[in-house]
């Protein structure tokens, strides 16, 4: 992750270990080589110096102190930064390997193919192994080998056809949450349809008949299925346009079930930076598929929240933590004014960090 | 729940077993009498063609192949049929028993009786056996017998005289949740008045001050109160009538207690449908009395949020999900131009369905 | 907590105790003194009467006939009031020692040192006890002895410098949550800034780019730092004042981890309530510094929300419940039209309320 300056501020990091923690510090070094390699590592330049030169020694001399006593023996000050060091070292190495390469992508933008003048897609449900973060694969249930699925962009007012194939061992059915279709293709096993069994497929037609950011997923044993992967994004653009022209416009849809916190189908530090340019503006299509709220924060710059599930809110409103609720879309625009690389994340701090460092919910505005 | 036809769309099933699957479908059909059935009333007569005509002895024959090595045995595609069938009869069964019967109704319209121009309501808290959902009965602390207690409908400026009596075996007081009264009627033991004890009586009486979909609950002991039941909705309506007309006015109260996810007392299927015509409009009144949010679902029409705790939003808006978190109330409104059988539920989607099909805070929209 | 009796309204009392319950009363005073000190300090001086009077030996005779059977023994009139009494005591003990007085109080406002026109502030991270609620200490990481730690007040435009001292055993950082800061200033370790190691310290120097409720908090292993105390407000009043005038400036920061569910730091009885003269009017600026949401409910007077994350909403609009997330801030003006003392707490019951009574996320509104 790129870091940037701003020469018309003025950061000043002062070192300032007592004597002890003076005295102490090569110990450590030796006796830890890990701790070494972090600090070694680490661009505090001032640290090293103020924790070099110290003999091992001092610290079997220390240890003695605490004699035969059961009383909890007091980290001294060289214990507790090699300590500090050693979780800063996992802090540091996730946020240096973003964005971490994994196997698949979830959420590419389909192409259909053209069949007298209707827009026609071919969805298939399988199960596979999905890479959420590196080296943390799970088993997914997702429709062409993506989680999310394939990204669907349609216009207001054009014919859409999806033939469906399960290649599940249970049945299912595709849900197009937020598109008002005619009954018989929203997607609901035993009241608008039969399910798709095993093996089976199942054609879905119609017009679109409004804009907005949807989603399409499964609406069958939905409480497993969706958090498996069965879930995707079905955008809508307006006959006549967007109300707000976005440079660049990015789909980010959250969920949060067996498959851990993702957004877009991975966890930090394997999740997508958004990069602008300074001065373009960004649309961010938030969707939530799991099961939990997540006040979803950005640093830097307010996000001004212009649609909700598709519809245009009244009169835009600014803030820089959107709440967004199981099922819910929000649309937002960000103005790239404020250069730098912005964290971006859910603000239950357990959904984006832990001891080890950030994970989960985290991704990050990079400003150019 | 009625299926609705549109016949200027085209779903089509298509049926594309493997001939594994051809060869194998009617061992199971005869291994599993239940499941045969669940196929006699399967409307998918595509698919009981597909698997007829095969001998039962090739699935023994199969099962050997596995031998004595302990490497799972994988399911073939008749197995895996016999499996979706065995849990989508379960979702059927549901959908099909929708609306079931119960003992017990709550939210039950309550007439006042008239003295010196003071409309009085007799109430009492009791202890009974609620039936949430077919054969799921669970004890509940009740008003007048329902849970939730009787609707009481008022007008704003109206004179109110509420004659509650406690038959519970603990203390309690009612809140009339959203409602600016005088401080002396506000329902808080100990701030406001002396607990009501077992056995007593209180009397609540006040000249209603503001209009809009508000509640009363108990506020003693109330995070166990309110859950077992003592919940109910208290609408007033304003002086000048209601800002946008409705010809369905109903009321949907949520709850997540130990009776489970319901929506006014009951899970599905024993939850009640919202029916009105084509060209209706139907205002929904949300009503969180839980300790979770609840993001409400309307599938084929949006909703146009009007008011606010009962007050009006400055502009209304469109959503089709609507979080509705404890205490929150919300009035939304729904032109009901899309005809059909609509799904509307909690998209928290393990409040609303399970492997053996969907339960708890799940009803339907039927437009005809 | 002072009651208040509004003349025009009248709340009756009323005693209907069965016979059998007039009969046992003085045997469960007898038997059990906790409970007649209870009843010597209830207000409902009827119910006393009632319950004078009886030998203590109906009792024994009660219990003989349940002999040698299992069946459960219900619970005679005076026995379940005993126990309503022993509950309701409890409840009353809280409310009455509302506010109960701890060691320590947070959110106070810091006043800075100016050097060359910059504001100063001084603040350390260090470990120490801090009591919650009566009784009730736990281990917090503050800023300056205090959690929420020192209330931070600007203006837009003003220069403040914050040098910051980490006193802890581990590494941390300030993020200044909401305020659009150059990006070497956002306090992110290992994305702006090297994290502040234990022992080092840290300056922040910026101008103050946009008004509004802001935060303060650690954003270094932020799911530990946050909840043991690494937090506080930030407000930044706008260049041309504040857009509703307020008698009355209240910062409400809600958190929710293991110490507990508080109110700046403390926990109902601790909390602190909020004074207002009848006419006045009161700005309440939520802040969640949790995991979780907080619907938080007023009595007796609806909650003008004017802002959200410090960013003026487009038209205020009125509510009576207002479900704040994990780093949301809304600001709310309150109209103190009605006097008494208002119950004001999360309408997540469970973090307001058991069966010992209040306690968490309850405070008061006291118009006078």
């Amino acid at each position: 992750m790129p870091e940037t300056n701003n020469a018309s501020e003025t950061p000043v990091v002062q070192s300032t270990p007592s004597r002890r923690a003076f005295l102490r510090g090569a110990a450590v070094a030796v006796a830890v080589p890990a701790v070494a390699g972090a600090l070694a590592a680490c661009k505090d330049e001032g640290v090293k110096t103020a924790t070099a030169g110290t003999p091992p020694q001092m610290t079997h001399a220390d240890s003695d102190q605490s004699g035969g006593t059961m009383a909890p023996h007091p980290k001294s000050p060289a214990e507790i930064r090699a300590a500090a060091d050693e979780m800063d070292r996992h802090h540091e190495a996730g946020i240096k390997s973003f964005p971490a390469a994994t196997q698949g992508k979830g959420n590419q933008l389909m192409q259909p193919r053209v069949e007298n003048g209707v827009k026609v897609y071919d969805l298939a449900a399988e199960k596979l192994m999905w890479e959420v973060a590196p080296g943390q694969s799970v088993e997914a249930w997702a429709y062409n080998g993506q989680v999310p699925g394939p990204q669907i962009r349609v216009k207001e007012g054009e014919r859409v056809k999806i033939n469906f194939t399960n290649r599940l061992e249970e049945s299912t059915a595709i849900h197009f949450h937020g598109v008002a279709l005619p009954n018989g293709m929203d997607g609901v096993p035993f009241i608008t349809q039969p399910p798709v069994k095993p093996g089976e497929s199942f054609t879905y037609e119609f017009t679109v008949p409004n804009s907005g950011s949807h989603m399409y997923h499964s609406h069958h044993n939905s409480s497993k299925q969706v958090p498996m992967g069965l879930l995707g994004a079905f955008i809508v653009e307006p006959r006549g346009g967007e109300t707000h022209h976005a440079d660049v416009d990015y789909v980010m849809i959250l969920n949060d079930g067996s498959h851990g916190y993702t957004l877009n189908g991975k966890g930090f530090p394997a999740t997508e930076p958004i990069v602008a340019n300074r001065g373009q503006k960004v649309r961010i299509r938030f969707m939530n598929e799991g099961m939990m709220i997540h006040p979803m924060h950005l640093h830097g710059m307010p996000m001004l929240v212009t649609h909700k599930d598709g519809y245009p809110q009244p009169q835009p409103w600014h803030c820089d933590t959107l709440n967004i609720a199981p099922g819910e879309r929000w649309d937002v625009m960000v103005d790239c004014q404020n250069p730098g690389t912005w964290a971006f994340h859910c603000h239950i701090l357990p959904h984006a960090e832990g001891p080890m460092g950030m994970f989960g919910m985290v991704t990050a505005l990079v400003v150019k």
